[in-house]
């Protein structure tokens, strides 16, 4: 499951650089700088567009990093501008890459996984991925949607979703 | 894996509960009719937030049944208030909530599932939970939060996250 989980995380942000690559063309036909989507927020005390790109990624990296017994590479939060935004998901997407399902091999469900805080705890494997780190990056995934979305860009949820592998039935 | 996604679906949908909860009292010490919220969009173009809570339980409903060979239970889109859609809600957790870890025994990775639409085709059962359901009932759970956070609801992300199994690390 981990390594399907991680490589579906890895899916949606190619369909999230989709999306940015649409609301860079849809800038450049309105004439508005792109960049101005980085510090839009949905309300004022929420977290803005470039946050919602960190956090979506870091989530994705330290699912793969820690289920695999590895530590995450450090991605520093210093992007500026959405072309940067692209950068990081780069970085975080050939990570995931770099992942097979072997790595998961040695995680099974008991394996115990320390959180940042509170200070000594941490999640079983399985609520680690299921009830953190999958919620997150779709929080935070969609939180970008939204934004882009409400800013005008002409996007649907099939370009969140992505080509699905269908097969005859 | 199927049982445990089917189970994190109906815990994110008690924190939803959890947040429509909150979102009541605002709107009570606000003095406005919570049912505004029903109609609201992010965007002219994009479903409301009557619609953002149906699909979200029509995604976990149909998951947790296709998976386990079951016909889903139908649920009706008559609701108008928004104590109708928690009673949508409830309905919908009741279902998964009768589901238990053996009905999915019969369901493979290569057991494939017919999709409504296109005809004839369908997905792998891997793919239909983890690349169809769950990114759409995130999708949907995330933008019923977001209106109701950009409406002025005091609530956060842990609200979204509800509360973890922590155990000692």
């Amino acid at each position: 499951m981990y390594h399907l989980v991680v490589r579906q995380f890895a899916f949606t942000l190619r369909n999230l650089e989709n999306i940015m690559g649409k609301a860079q063309a849809y800038a450049a036909t309105r004439k508005f700088d792109v960049n101005n989507f980085c510090t839009m927020r949905l309300f004022p005390d929420m977290l803005p567009f470039m946050a919602q790109i960190r956090i979506a990624c870091d989530h994705a990296k330290n699912a793969a990093a820690f289920l695999s017994g590895q530590e995450p590479p450090k991605h520093e939060d210093n992007e500026t501008t959405f072309e940067d935004l692209r950068g990081r998901i780069a970085k975080c997407l050939a990570f995931l890459d770099s992942i097979s399902a072997q790595d998961f091999a040695r995680t099974t469900s008991e394996t115990v996984i320390k959180l940042p805080r509170p200070p000594g705890k941490g999640l079983r494997a399985d609520d680690y991925l299921l009830s953190r780190h999958m919620p997150n990056f779709y929080f935070h995934v969609t939180t970008a949607y939204a934004l882009l979305r409400s800013g005008g860009v002409d996007v649907g949820k099939s370009d969140f979703l992505g080509q699905l592998n269908l097969v005859d039935a």
